[in-house]
């Protein structure tokens, strides 16, 4: 099945209890594309500036992805944002964003066959919206973050009804539902459309609910957390990229795309910027894979 | 094995987003004792006044707890705690608390059998080594809490030094090893001497780590937190009552023990005070260790 992001390029500037660096790649449509791809071919979608170096799509080429739908804005500037970690890094602190390019809606090839996979990535719902029509994708999943929740909430919902799936962090999923409790949050969020929400917990894993069966997943146990910035988007590239190679959404499929969003992030945080998944193989996901399966076995299970 | 618990015990006035209840039945020992003797006969050794309920040892007794090591005194007041959950219920905000019979050490009961499993509840870690030496266990855990972290650290260092397992949660771990990684705080903690770490997450479940392997269990998927006060003591003692149970400390029954610690927790924190742990049975731990099974089942873990 065909999977399609559409998202951000940045160009972040990001300080973490374990260093500083200025000017690295980032963006939610960079870090989803160079994880998913690890998985199946993935078509992306995004503004970029002149200043975005290419050599930084390298990776992305070497796995096939198809990036026809990159559009670059001569003279104008790349996405920019700069964020600080502290404490135990549960969440950054953003101390500027410039949007740039971000200001233009993204554009999608005429070329491109509609349908497959889509992954909305977080920007505005109205933009997500219309991404949505023009991609008419068989299973569209998308994410969001607070600031739509608090100045467009009415296009977020508008949006959410017309979702197969959402993958949003805890925080956002109880700040959208006004619930305290995860499970509730989930049930007041899939009554309104998607049947396949995954609520991401940063350090504590995520959480898979469907009508059918939940399932969770703790994060890798990994032995360093360097930089979480992009952890949610990689989760999620692993996720669908796991998917969309399955064809499918059955149990089997889903949990184990769980499994793979999971060691596919922990490839992301373990370095600053793509540096991490750039050099992901499919021997460290399957190594990973198997201390996983071993990190969550309880008595029994089998 | 025997399994013998040194705590507090409380009369607690506790508001929560789902109500309030005051002079409520409440201390560590109390949800310790109700929650390890779903899995064996426990010894409980605390000071109480003489304004406890007689009647909330009932489901003690019905399960066999040997509860000589209870010290009443006379014309004195039980240990008080007031406090207050928002939010998400991570953590309790304490607006009152009344040492009362606490200012006096609990006392072992000479007829006690030296040795087996015990347990040494949240108490000043002087107090919880004095008990060390003189219940000698096989086999001796701790939990603790920020308090001593901040004014008995190198008395708390030393009992960790002389623990067999040590059971806290995940700030207290970080507070106490100044580690933001988990896996980093842990490698300290047990460096100075414990061979069983486990850290509590609260709604985000529990890692155990062993010099051999790790294990990570989520909290069980109930579909209410009406009140989480004791829920780290319950989960304690589901752990320790699954192991003494056992008789053995090995991989199988600890993972299994992280199951049991886990379904007992999520029985304690469906309403307030103990009523969820004094109706828990044999066939609600059951059904919800088969939820808990599967809600971690990842494709490829058999």
């Amino acid at each position: 099945m065909t999977l399609t992001v559409v998202g951000s390029v940045g160009i972040d500037s990001v300080e973490t209890p374990f260093g500083k660096q200025d000017d690295i790649v980032g963006g939610s449509a960079v870090y989803f594309s160079l994880a998913a791809s690890l998985f199946t071919p993935v078509r992306v979608a995004a503004n970029l500036g002149s200043d975005f170096p290419d050599e930084a799509w390298d990776p992305h080429r070497q796995r096939s992805a198809d990036l026809s739908g990159l559009k670059v804005f001569p003279d104008q500037k790349t996405f920019r944002w700069t964020g600080k970690y502290t404490g135990d890094m549960a969440e950054a602190e953003t101390l500027v964003t410039e949007l740039n390019v971000l200001t233009e809606p993204p554009s999608v090839p005429d070329a491109w066959e509609r349908g497959g996979m889509v992954f909305l990535a977080n920007m505005g719902p109205d933009v997500q919206l219309d991404m949505l029509e023009k991609l008419q994708g068989a299973m569209t999943f998308a994410d969001t973050m607070n600031l739509w929740i608090d100045i467009q909430q009415v296009a977020l919902w508008k949006l959410i009804e017309n979702l197969d799936g959402l993958i949003l962090n805890d925080g956002e999923a109880r700040q959208l539902t006004g619930e305290i409790h995860l499970g509730a949050a989930a049930e007041t969020l899939m009554a309104r459309g998607p049947k396949i929400l995954v609520i991401k917990k940063g350090e504590h894993g995520a959480i898979l609910f469907t009508p059918e069966f939940r399932c969770a997943v703790p994060a890798f146990p990994t032995e360093k957390v360097v930089d979480p910035t992009g952890a949610g988007d990689s989760f999620a590239g692993g996720f669908l990229g796991s998917l969309a190679q399955a064809g499918e959404c059955s149990e089997q499929s889903l949990r184990r795309a769980m499994a793979d969003g999971t060691v596919t992030a922990s490839c992301a945080v373990e370095h600053f910027s793509t540096f991490g998944l750039a050099n992901a193989t499919d021997e460290i996901l399957s190594e990973r894979r198997r201390i996983l399966l071993n990190y969550v076995q309880l008595e029994g299970n089998c």
